[in-house]
C-alpha cells in the first residue's frame, strides 16, 4: 500500500512528510461516524503495517471538535432493530477498529479539540499520544445510551491511562472529562491552544518521523504484548526486542553521529 | 435473596428507592471489624449477586470514621495464637470479602470519613468509586503490625489506582495516605465537605441505581475479568458483552427517549 | 554471602546498619555504565537474596548525579560492531539486572538527582521507591540512539509507574521528565533538597530495616509475581502470603508491644 495514493471516502487523508493525517470530516454535526467510515478507518489501519510512506499518523477532526462518536440515526437507530450475529458483526468491526489502531507500527497522535464523545472518546484512547485543548470535553457516554462502559476495549485500556478508580467512575456514570482533568490524570499528554493544536501535533509527528522509525514499531510492538506479560517475560522480551535494534544500521547512524558530535539522520532501517 | 428484607447483625443495613447502605457501627471504637462482621459482609455482597431490588450499594461508617480495620483485640490476639488451618480460614474469609465486593454486580460507593484503616483501607480499595473528604487518612498499615501489605489483594489492587510507585511505598511503610494525596493519586474519586459527604454518595448512587443496571453489571464484570487480559483478547470480549447490551430494551428505551427529546426511563433489563 | 564484606570493584558499596548503599562513582562522566559494572550490579543483587546482614538498599550516584547510562564510548561504540549472539548476552546481562533487583527480597529505594538517563533512568525504574530533587532530569533516550524504547523491562514497568499514556510518549520521545513531573505522575515518590537526598534516602531505608524485614520480602514477592495474575488467584496468593506472614515471631511481637503500650521490636522473622 502507498498511503500517499490512497483516496479516502469518508474522512479526509493526506500524507506529507512522512506523517499520515486523518481528519474527520462532518463537522456541521460534530464529526459523527457512521458504518462505512468506522470500516474505511479499519481497512486503512490494517494497511499502515504495509505502508512504507507512513511513519506517523495524527487523528483529527474538522470544525473544533474530534467527534461526537456513533451517530445517533445512522448507528443507533439500526442497532436497536438487528439481531445478534449482526449485533457481533458491528462490535467486531469497532473492536477491529482498536484493534488496527493498536497493530499498526505507527505512533498514532490524536489532536482532540471539543467533543470527544463515544467511539469518538475510544479512537482517542486507543492512540499512543494525545494532545487536547481546554475546551476538549470527553466523555465514555455509553451508559447514557443503556449500553456498558466495555465498548471497544475501554474496560481495559482507559484504567491503564488514567487508574482503575478514575476509569471506573467514568465508564460507569458516563460524565465529561475536562481537559484539566484529562492533562491531570494522564489521558491528555498536553494541552495546547485550540489555534496551535494541528502544529503541535504535526511538529510531534515530524520529529517521531525523523526518528528510528523501525525502532518506534518495535516499542509501540512491545508496549501492546507486554500489556499482560508477567515481568520476567517482558524483561525477557525486550532484551530480544532490543537486540534486533541493535542490528539496525540506524543504531550504528546515531552511533556514527554522535561520534562525529553531528545529528544523527535516521533512516527507519 | 430480597436485600430490603435483610436483617444486619453487626452492622447497619437499609436498602431504599434500589440503594444499599452498609453502614459499620461500632463508632466508639472507629468501627473495628471482627470475625463476625467480615462473615457478615461476605455473606452480604455475595447474596447481592441475587438481590433485584438492589442496584447500587454505599459502604460507610457511623460517627466520623469509616473503620479502624481489624480490632486489635477481637481479632489480632486471637490470630497470634492460631494454627495455619485457622490462618488460612481466616485470610480466606477476608479474601473471600474482597472477591464477593468484585463479583458482585452492583456498583460499590465508599463514603470515607476520618480514619480508614488496615481492613478498612482495603474495601475502599476493593470498592469502584470512592468519596472522601479533607480529613480522610488512609493507612494500609499491615507492617505496622508486622505483617505484609499484601492482604486482601493490596499488592494487586492499589498499584492499579494509584500507580506501582506509590502503592509499593504506602505498602512498604504503612504510613497514611492524606486525603489530598488520594484525589491527586486517584484513589479517591472527589472530597467533598463532612456534612455532605452521605447525601453526596447518595446522590451518586441515585443516579446509578436509575441507570442500565444490567449493563452497569456488564461494566463491572468487564472491569475485573479484563485485569489480566492481553490487548487483542479484551477487545474480543468487550465485542460479545456490548452486543448483548445492545439486545436489552434498556438501549431501546434510550434511543426511543431520544428520538422522542424525552430523558430515557431505564428498568435495568 | 554477608553484603557487608563485600569489595565492590566497579562502583562503591557498604553496609550500615542493615542498609546497603550502592554509589556510582564516575562523578566526572556522570556515572556511566559499563560491561564490568553491569554485570558487577547484577552479581550483587543476585546475592543480596542470600545476604542476612543487609534488610534495604539505597541506589545512588555521586557527585549530584544518578547516572548518564550506557557509556556511549565504553558500551554503545561495541555495541554497533557486535553479532546478534553477544547483542543478545549483552541484553540479557542488563535484563538480568533488573530481574535481579526485584527479585531481592530487600525493598531499593533509589536517590535519585542531577542526570538520571538511560539505563540510569532503568535503574531509578526497576526500584521500588524513588526520591529525587526538583533538578533530577530523567530520561528514557533510547530513541535517541536509535534504538527502541523497550529496554530492560520499560514498556511494562513504565507505563504501570505512571500510566500507559504517559509513558508512552517518554518511550517514543526519548525526552527528559522533568523532576515536578516525575513527581506528579508517580514515578517519584518525593521530592527533597539536593543537599538532604541522602539524608532522606537514609532515614527511610532505617525505617524499613527496622521493620519486620521478612514481611517486607513478602510485600515485594507478592507486587511482582501479581503483576499479571487475574484478581481472584491474586486475592488467594494473598490469602496464602499473609498467613505465612502471621505465623511469623514479628507478628506476635508486634500484638505483644501493642498490648504493652510499647513500640514493637521486630527482628525480621
Amino acid at each position: 500500500m502507498k498511503a500517499s495514493q490512497y483516496q479516502a471516502q469518508h474522512f479526509l487523508w493526506s500524507v506529507q512528510d512522512g506523517v499520515g493525517t486523518l481528519t474527520l470530516n462532518r463537522p456541521e454535526r460534530k464529526n459523527p461516524l457512521t458504518f462505512e467510515s468506522y470500516a474505511e478507518m479499519r481497512d486503512l489501519f490494517r494497511g499502515l503495517a504495509q505502508a512504507e510512506d507512513c511513519k506517523v499518523a495524527v487523528l483529527s477532526g474538522a470544525g473544533g471538535n474530534f467527534s461526537s462518536g456513533g451517530d445517533v440515526h445512522e448507528i443507533i437507530g439500526p442497532l436497536t432493530r438487528m439481531a445478534m450475529p449482526e449485533l457481533l458483526a458491528f462490535t467486531h468491526m469497532t473492536g477491529d477498529l482498536v484493534k488496527a489502531i493498536r497493530a499498526c507500527p505507527q505512533p498514532i497522535i490524536a489532536a482532540l479539540d471539543g467533543v470527544c464523545a463515544g467511539a469518538g472518546a475510544i479512537l482517542a484512547m486507543a492512540s499512543d499520544i494525545r494532545l487536547a485543548t481546554a475546551r476538549t470535553k470527553t466523555a465514555f457516554l455509553f451508559t447514557r445510551v443503556g449500553l456498558a462502559g466495555c465498548d471497544m476495549g475501554a474496560c481495559a485500556i482507559l484504567p491503564r491511562l488514567i487508574g482503575q478508580g478514575r476509569a471506573s467512575e467514568l465508564l460507569f456514570t458516563g460524565r465529561t472529562m475536562t481537559a484539566e482533568e484529562g492533562e491531570r490524570w494522564g489521558f491528555h499528554n498536553r494541552l495546547v491552544e485550540p489555534e496551535a493544536l494541528m502544529d503541535a501535533a504535526r511538529e510531534l509527528a515530524l520529529s517521531l518521523a525523523a526518528g528510528p522509525t523501525f525502532a518506534h514499531g518495535m516499542t509501540k510492538t512491545q508496549l501492546n504484548v507486554e500489556w499482560d506479560m508477567g515481568l520476567d517475560a517482558a524483561i525477557e522480551a525486550e532484551a530480544q526486542a532490543q537486540a534486533i535494534c541493535m542490528q539496525t544500521a540506524d543504531f550504528r547512524r546515531a552511533y556514527e553521529a554522535f561520534a562525529a558530535k553531528r545529528a544523527p539522520v535516521f533512516e527507519g532501517n
